[in-house]
C-alpha cells in the first residue's frame, strides 16, 4: 500500500456543502469545493410553488443535498488532480436537528407531486424554531412522568430537535405523519442516498433523539401520553438500529459513483454532526479536552469515561462524539452573532470610517483598540444573553445586559466587554463541568474566530486560566469527515481501523498557543464574580425581568 | 403711568451669558442679545499664563461677567428702540455654585497681577469637580457630629457647593484663602458691580451653603472641626446678612449706568440662580405644581408651605424660590446628555445617512422612528445613570445599565428606552416628594427638550401620570430674571410689589400640553415596578458591582 489514498468529507452547512478531499496519510488537505445550496434557507416562500411559510419557519431542499455531491466531490476530485480509484472512503457532517419525512424507498415527500406544496414535507433546518409549542408539551409531559432520560439533556428537550419537529407535523398535519413511511435526519438520509441502505447514527439519536446506547429510546407510554397516535412512532417511522459514530454505513451504489466520479464501492461511514466530528479533527480523543467550535455561536464539546450529569448541558451520549466514549455538549447561543450586531448596529461613524482609512475590517479595527484596554479599564460588565442563554440556564427568554456605561464609554469599550462576557459564559460552562467530575484542561479551538481575533482568544484564556490551542485545519468538520471516511475504509483498504488510529495521524494543531496571563487573571476572577452573580440574579429567578419585558415586548406586538 | 415700562434679566450660563429686555406689563420678550464669554470654560490653561490646570477643573473669568453687561444690555436697549428711562428694573440670574475670591472692594483676586497665575484666585464654575476629597471631609464629619441640616439636602453636600469650593482652596492655596477678604457667590458679585454693595441672596446661600432662614449657617464648631482655621469663616470672609429672593438689593451706579447705557438709579433685584429663577417664569407660584428644567440635566424645583425630609433631594431652602415658601430642588444628572451620548457614540452610519438625507437633526430621526414603538415594545429596560444619580440615591458611582438586548434590538428601541429611563427616573423623585407630603400634581417644563422632543413629552406624561405644561418663553431663566427686576423697581415706579403680583402678568404658558395616555400608563407602571426594582437593586447596596466596576476601573488606569 506505498500509493497514496485519499479520503473526502463532506460537511452540509447551512447555506452551502462542502468536501474536502484529504490525503489519508497525513491529514493534508489537498482539495476543496464548496456548492451554495440553490434554494438556501427557506424561510418565506416554498420554491416552485408561492407557498408562503409563517414566522420561524426554516426548510430546505433535499435535492440540494444531491446537487452537493455531484457538485463537489467531482470537483476536488479533478482539482487535486487523483485518480478516483485512489478514494477509498467518504464521511459526512451535518447540521442537526435537520430532519426530513420520506418513503421507504427514501423518497423525500416534498420531490412527489402531491405533496410538493405542503411546507410539512419539506426537510426541518436546525433552526426551524416553529416547534416551541411542541417542545412546551415534551417537557411538561416528561417531568410530569418523571422520565430519567431529561436529565441527560441538561433537564430541558429544544424546539430545534427531533420529536419537537415531529410532533409539529403531527400537530398541524397529520396527512404529511400518516404519508410518512420514514422521519429521518438529514444525516441519515444523504448517506442512506449515497449507500442504499437506511442508517441510523448514534450522534443525532443521541443528543437530537433522546436515544441512549443503554436505555434506547423513551418508552412507548411516554410518547403515547404527548398523542396516542405517536406512541408507536419510533417503530413505524424510525429505527431502533442505531450505528455508534465510526462505524461503516455502506459502500457507494452505483447511483452514487455516478454522482461522484468516484467508484462504487468506497466506504462510506455512518453519518456525523458538524459539531461532533470535528473533535478528533482537533486531535481530541480523551477527556480532559475541550473542543470550542468558535463562530457566531460556541459548540463546546469534551469526553468522559462515565455519564455525569452537569447542568444546563445539550446533552450527554455514550458513543455520541467518539465511540466507547460518553461525549458531553454544552453550547452558548451567540459569541460572534453578538460581536457582529454591535459592529451593524451599535458603532458609530467615525469607526467605520477609521477602519475604511486603514482598509481593515471594523472587527479588526476594533479589536486593535480594545486591545489597548487593561482588564477592567472598561468599567463595562455584560451578559451575553443577547440570543438567550443555552447552557447552563437553557433559557431562550434571557436577553443581553450591558452595565457601567458613563458619558465617556466608548465603542472599542463596550466591543471588550462583550468580548469578556462570552468568556465569562464559557467559564461558566467550564465550572459545570469540573463541579461534576468532567475534567476541563485544556481548550481546543477551531470556526472562524480563533482565526480572525487574538484579542478574544487572550481574553478566553485570562478568563479561563486555561490554555487555547487551535486547529491546524480551518475546514475541521471536512477534515473530520474525512477522517471517519478513511476508518469507514479500514486499514486494509489503506485507510484506519479506528479513529483513535486515524486521529494522531490526520489531525494536527497551530503551533501558536494563547496562555492566561497571571495578571490579568486576577482582574478576571474579580469581574467574573461579578457577572456570576448577576448570571445567578437574572437567571436563576430572583429577578425574571427579562422574561417579563419579553412578555410585554410580545403583547406589544400583538 | 400709561407709558410702558421695561425690565431687563440677565442670565450667566456656563458658556455666554445672555440678556432679555421685556414689557413689564405683559412679559413679552422685546429683545434678546448673547454675549460668548471671551474666555468660556477654562479647563486647560489659565488665560494670558501658560498655568496649566489639573482635571477636574472648571474656572471663569470674572471680567466676561462685567463684559456680558457691557455688551447685552446696550444691545437689548437699541435693538428694542424703547428709551433708557423706561428701564425700571435688573434682575440677574447664574449658575450656581460659581463662587470667587475677591477683595474687600469686590476686585477679584485675579484680577490682581501677584494672583493672577493661580488657578486658585479664579471664580471656580459650578462644574469645578475637584473637590470631591473635600466634599467627603464634609459629609463625613457632618455625620460625625450630627449635623442637624444635612437632612435638608438629602444626606449629601456636593463636591460643587460653596464649602467643598472654599475647603479647596484652604487646603490647596492658604495664601490666597487668607489673601481673600471675602469668598462669594458669582451671582452676588456681578450685583455688587452693578450697586455697590454686597448683598447676598438666600437661594445660594440655602442650596449651596448650608445656609437656614431659621438656623443661619453651620454652627463655628463645625467649621472649625472640618479646619480650625476655617472657624471663623462666615464671619471673616461671608456674611450672616442673606436677603430674600423677590428683594431689592440696590440701584444702579453711575458706572453700571455707564457700562450699561441705563440711568443711574435703576433698581436691581437680589441675585437668583438660573434654574429657581425660572420657577415663577414658569407661572408657578404655589405648592402642587414641580418645574422642571429640562435639558443636558433635568432640575425639578416644588414649593410647599412646610419643611420635609425628602430622600435625595438637592436641598430645601425657605425663601430658596419664592419668598414665604420652602423651595425643594432635586435633579438627574443626566439627561439630554445621554441621548447626545448615544446619537455620537452608539447609532450607526444607517441613521446618520437617513437623518441626513432627510436635511434633519438624528435626534429627531432617532425621535421619529422611536415613536413607531408601542410603550414595552422594545424589551428594554435601562438605567439612567450614566453620570451617576443625583436624586434620590445622590451617588455619583452609579453607572448606566442596559437590559433586554437581542440581536434584533436597533437604535431606535435603544434611543426610546433611554428616554423612558430618564422619564422612569424623575417619577422616582415625583413619589419620593409625594411620600414625603410634597405634592407634585402637574410639571412646567421649560429648557431645550420641551422644544425638541415630542415623543419625550408624552412619555414623560404616561410614565408619570401627570399633565406636562410647557413655558412660553424660550428663555425662562432671563424671563424670570427680569419678573425680579419688575419686583425690585416696585407698583410706584411701573413695576410690581411682589413676584406673586409679577408672575401672573408676566409669564405665561403655551397652550399646547401632554396629557397621559391612560393604555401607555398602564404598560409603563409594570416598567417602572421593573426599573424600581433594579434601582433599588443596583443603588441600594444589595449588589453594589456599579462601584466595584469603578474601582476596578480607577485601579487599572493607575
Amino acid at each position: 500500500m506505498s500509493k497514496r489514498k485519499y479520503a473526502i468529507g463532506v460537511d452540509f452547512g447551512t447555506e452551502s456543502g462542502r468536501a474536502v478531499l484529504v490525503d489519508v496519510n497525513n491529514g493534508k488537505e489537498i482539495a476543496t469545493a464548496v456548492y451554495p445550496y440553490q434554494h438556501g434557507v427557506i424561510d418565506q416562500v416554498l420554491p416552485t410553488s408561492k407557498v408562503r411559510l409563517e414566522p420561524d419557519w426554516a426548510l430546505q431542499d433535499p435535492e440540494d443535498y444531491i446537487r452537493t455531491f455531484k457538485s463537489t466531490i467531482p470537483a476536488v476530485v479533478k482539482r487535486a488532480r487523483v485518480d478516483p480509484a485512489d478514494v477509498i472512503g467518504i464521511g459526512i457532517d451535518f447540521t442537526a436537528c435537520t430532519m426530513l419525512p420520506v418513503k421507504a424507498d427514501g423518497t423525500p415527500l416534498c420531490a412527489l407531486p402531491e405533496y410538493r406544496k405542503h411546507p410539512h414535507a419539506w426537510v426541518k433546518l436546525w433552526k426551524h424554531h416553529a416547534a416551541q409549542p411542541e417542545a412546551d408539551k415534551i417537557n411538561a409531559t416528561a417531568r410530569q412522568m418523571g422520565e430519567p432520560w431529561l436529565n441527560r439533556y441538561g433537564g430541558k428537550i429544544s424546539s430545534e430537535w427531533f420529536f419537537s419537529k415531529t410532533l409539529q407535523i403531527l400537530d398541524e398535519a397529520p396527512e404529511i405523519y400518516a404519508a410518512a413511511d420514514r422521519l429521518i435526519e438529514a444525516a441519515d438520509w444523504v448517506v442512506w442516498q449515497l449507500t442504499g441502505e437506511e442508517k441510523r447514527n448514534s450522534c443525532t439519536a443521541g443528543y437530537k433523539a433522546m436515544w441512549s446506547k443503554r436505555e434506547g429510546f423513551p418508552r412507548d407510554e411516554y410518547f403515547a401520553a404527548l398523542d396516542p397516535r405517536l406512541a408507536r412512532v419510533v417503530d413505524e417511522k424510525m429505527s431502533r438500529q442505531i450505528d455508534s459514530i465510526g462505524a461503516r454505513a455502506g459502500a457507494l451504489t452505483p447511483q452514487a459513483a455516478k454522482w461522484t466520479g468516484l467508484k462504487p464501492g468506497v466506504a462510506v461511514a455512518i453519518a456525523n454532526v458538524d459539531a461532533h466530528v470535528s473533535v478528533p479533527a482537533a486531535t481530541v480523543m480523551e477527556p480532559g479536552r475541550m473542543v470550542m467550535i468558535m463562530g457566531t455561536s460556541i459548540c463546546h464539546m469534551v469526553l468522559g469515561k462515565a455519564e455525569r450529569p452537569v447542568e444546563g448541558m445539550c446533552g450527554v451520549v455514550e458513543d455520541g462524539i467518539l465511540p466507547g466514549l460518553y461525549g458531553y455538549e454544552a453550547g452558548q447561543s451567540a459569541v460572534g452573532d453578538i460581536f457582529a450586531w454591535f459592529v451593524d448596529h451599535a458603532v458609530p461613524p467615525a469607526y467605520h470610517a477609521a477602519a475604511k482609512k486603514r482598509k481593515i475590517d471594523l472587527h479588526r479595527w476594533l479589536e486593535r483598540e480594545a486591545a489597548k484596554l487593561k482588564p477592567g479599564e472598561s468599567g463595562l460588565l455584560a451578559l451575553d444573553w443577547w440570543n438567550g442563554n443555552r447552557s447552563v440556564l437553557v433559557d431562550v427568554d434571557l436577553t443581553g445586559m450591558l452595565l457601567g456605561a458613563t458619558l465617556a464609554t466608548r465603542a472599542p469599550e463596550i466591543y471588550r466587554a462583550l468580548i469578556e462576557a462570552t468568556a465569562f459564559g464559557t467559564r461558566v460552562i467550564v465550572e459545570a463541568f469540573e463541579q461534576n467530575g468532567v475534567a476541563v484542561n485544556e481548550f481546543v479551538t477551531c470556526g472562524g474566530l480563533p482565526e480572525k481575533n487574538k484579542l478574544l482568544m487572550q481574553i478566553y484564556a485570562d478568563v479561563t486560566g486555561r490554555e487555547l490551542k487551535v486547529t491546524a485545519s480551518t475546514q475541521t468538520p471536512a477534515l473530520g469527515s474525512a477522517m471517519f471516511g478513511a476508518v469507514a475504509a479500514g486499514r486494509a483498504a489503506g485507510g484506519y481501523d479506528s479513529i483513535f488510529e486515524a486521529t494522531p495521524r490526520m489531525a494536527r494543531l497551530k503551533k501558536e498557543t494563547f496562555q492566561p496571563i497571571q495578571e490579568n487573571q486576577r482582574v478576571y476572577d474579580q469581574l467574573f464574580a461579578e457577572y456570576v452573580t448577576l448570571h445567578d440574579y437574572f437567571g436563576r429567578g430572583a429577578n425574571d425581568v427579562m422574561k417579563r419585558l419579553k412578555h410585554a415586548k410580545a403583547q406589544a406586538r400583538q
